[in-house]
């Protein structure tokens, strides 16, 4: 238990979390980089008066995916909790994962048969169109229910890939996704056997083998995806809820299932809303603001534009949500926190190591560090630059959650 | 053994750490702390050529009491080192405490004696006038000198507050204080049995039954304070000395018993002088210069006029603290540091979690970062923001007093 848990004490007040997924950046146009371009006149006057900082989400130097970007914010070591590649996978796609389940990567792939056994031609099925994905799933997940007692569920992802959770009638004991990819990495080579490495993997390992029979059966006859390697074999990991630790009801305000996923690994209570824009996540915010301490709303295309390489569809973004900032005020949040879970920079068209701007405005902040908020601006702030694991400690203090240690 | 303390060498040179209790502040008028309202020509002057940073006493967000506050500055991990209740009380009324110790915090009570059992009425005693605990606590000490064996020490405090030390013949073993308290925290109920959670804590509270049954007894036609309930049981942290982790004699210059307790736990000598201004202090420091290569000043009154919420008091004495820093500087320290335990900003009347400006000034600093000695300046610093317990070795490293760290 960290020395902040112990502190923690309970009190009405709100905080807000807005996560604008991958919003550090780099220059991009005459030296200024994706915040700085971005006319954010509303972001401007609060930066003015709020604390500003960087956050490191895991370690200097270091990249993070979606998953520890997100553990770090909301105050969890990413070291420390590991999300295995099937969950994430499955949370992307909009499975949920429990504590009886493995959760494994797909990818179609085809196979030739020689002297009746297969032989890896290609490991990605000419990379199916999604929609003969689709197809091809619905046909396994209507022919496969369950095996053996255990419930198996299936999800299209893009091209090639999928995403099965295998639901035992129990919580697996630790170490039940010590199993080998089955992908052999080349191809003419025959997929490998899923091998359990403990006596509990093993239990699933039969399963897992009874499961790629029945798929390469429903899929005999398919001509390109004929068969499902697979990969990332995961369990749930053992996670002490937000509330356990910090005392604050939480929950998620977001619009894709990757993040609700990562929000639910949490404790968080996922808020389901029509409408897939920031009105309608102001609107929901607005909607169950009595019935939650923590708030994490979340903005995916800031990355989606970082990714592709295209800045002025990232500054669209950031000016988009400059415009509604506003609305988030007029909820007054005791605390309002604004980051991203990384930065993406458009210049390197992917996740990126760069520490990331944080804002946090509360009544007990010094301010007046800083005109605009940028990653330039934010190095200069009365934060510093502090691990992502930490903000929250900042958000507990600002909100008077946490007693004094010590006499 | 930390890395530092396997570098200490020795010179002559001298340290002085100023400690301005609960320095850091918020804005309090005009957006200005109470460090950016206050005139200080001097500290200015200073700053323009020191080296200047903030720190983090204990972590981020965490708002620490005096003790962990203190022994941050000292060179040592607050979070390592815990200092229980009793123990810092005692210090705070002017006793000492040994290895052979067990410290409590009393609360004189008020009890009826139902079928021969008391039960109690009034936890606080009607908080009594400080007048008439002092009247008490002469009777109960007077009453009682030792028992067992072990002598008894007790002193008043303000209201219904007191302080024990139980001093055993031996040194405690580890864990002799685990004994819960026995306030039962709720009126009409019986006070709690002290009861041992380990052997040798069952040992001592043999020894305080007895004394709760003889305080009663002494106490027993009081109107109001006729019983006394125990809290925060608690022994010598077993802490090296500063001498013994970095080879610095070290002295404590302060007013106040808290301040001289907390010194003296980690082996600093306590010098007794006249007066109570900065002015004794200073000469009190020119006194015993030569005898020392360490020494704390403890200023108190910008922590009590932040508790006040009095920003003008508080403005008052960094003012003061100014006109003396000259007399400090003629006495030549080699490196000066100026600081705080904590932040109080009056805005908040406690202690706060908010980073505390840092100034050292030795021949070795950079300098030119700042035009004066506040928050806002010294986030811009070329310390950074650092851990208090980091503080030390940078002190250490500009008196010249570690040597080079592998070749």
């Amino acid at each position: 238990m960290e020395a902040v848990e112990k502190l923690v004490q309970k009190n009405g007040s709100k905080i807000f979390l807005i996560v604008l997924d991958g919003l550090g950046g780099l220059p991009v146009r005459e030296g200024k980089t994706e915040l700085e371009v971005a006319k954010t006149p509303n972001l401007d006057a609060l930066a003015k008066k709020s604390a500003l900082g960087m956050h490191v989400p895991v370690d200097y130097g270091i990249t993070p995916g979606s998953g520890p970007g997100h553990l770090g914010l909301f105050g969890y070591d990413p070291l420390k909790y590991e999300i295995g590649r099937g969950i994430l996978e499955a949370l992307g796609l909009g499975l949920e994962v429990r504590s009886t389940d493995i959760a494994i990567r797909g990818n179609y792939a085809t196979v030739e048969y020689v002297n009746g056994k297969p032989v890896v031609k290609d490991r990605r099925a000419g990379r199916i169109p999604t929609e003969e994905n689709r197809r091809i799933t619905k046909k396994i997940q209507e022919s496969i229910r369950e095996i053996d007692g255990v419930e198996v569920i299936i999800a299209p992802g893009m091209e090639h890939r999928t995403a099965i959770v295998l639901r035992f009638p129990e919580p697996l004991e630790e170490g039940s996704d010590r199993i080998n990819d089955t992908d052999p990495q080349e191809v003419g080579k025959e997929p490998l056997e899923p091998v359990g490495e403990t006596p509990q993997a093993q239990k699933v390992a039969q399963v897992v083998k009874k499961f790629i029979d029945r798929v390469a059966e429903v899929l005999k006859d398919e001509p390109k995806a004929n068969y499902l390697l697979l990969r990332g074999f995961a369990q749930k990991p053992n996670i002490p809820t937000m509330e356990e630790r910090f005392g604050l009801r939480s929950c998620c305000i977001a619009v894709y299932p990757m993040y609700k996923g990562l929000a639910s690994l949490v404790g968080m209570d996922i808020i389901e809303f029509e409408g897939n824009d920031l009105k309608s996540q102001i609107e929901t915010l607005k909607r169950v603001k009595e019935s939650y301490d923590f708030f994490f709303v979340h903005v995916k295309k800031t990355d989606s534009y970082g990714e592709d390489g295209n800045w002025e569809g990232k500054v669209s973004v950031i000016e988009d949500f400059d415009k509604h900032l506003p609305k988030f005020l007029e909820l007054k949040p005791d605390v309002l926190a604004i980051t991203g879970d990384h930065s993406t920079p458009s210049v390197l068209k992917g996740h990126s190591w760069h520490p990331v701007p944080l804002l946090i405005h509360s009544p007990y902040v010094l301010g007046g560090t800083a005109e605009r908020f940028t990653e330039r601006e934010c190095v200069k702030g009365e934060i510093g630059i502090i691990p992502a694991k930490k903000i929250i400690n900042l958000l507990l203090a600002n909100s008077l959650r946490l007693k004094k240690f010590g006499a």
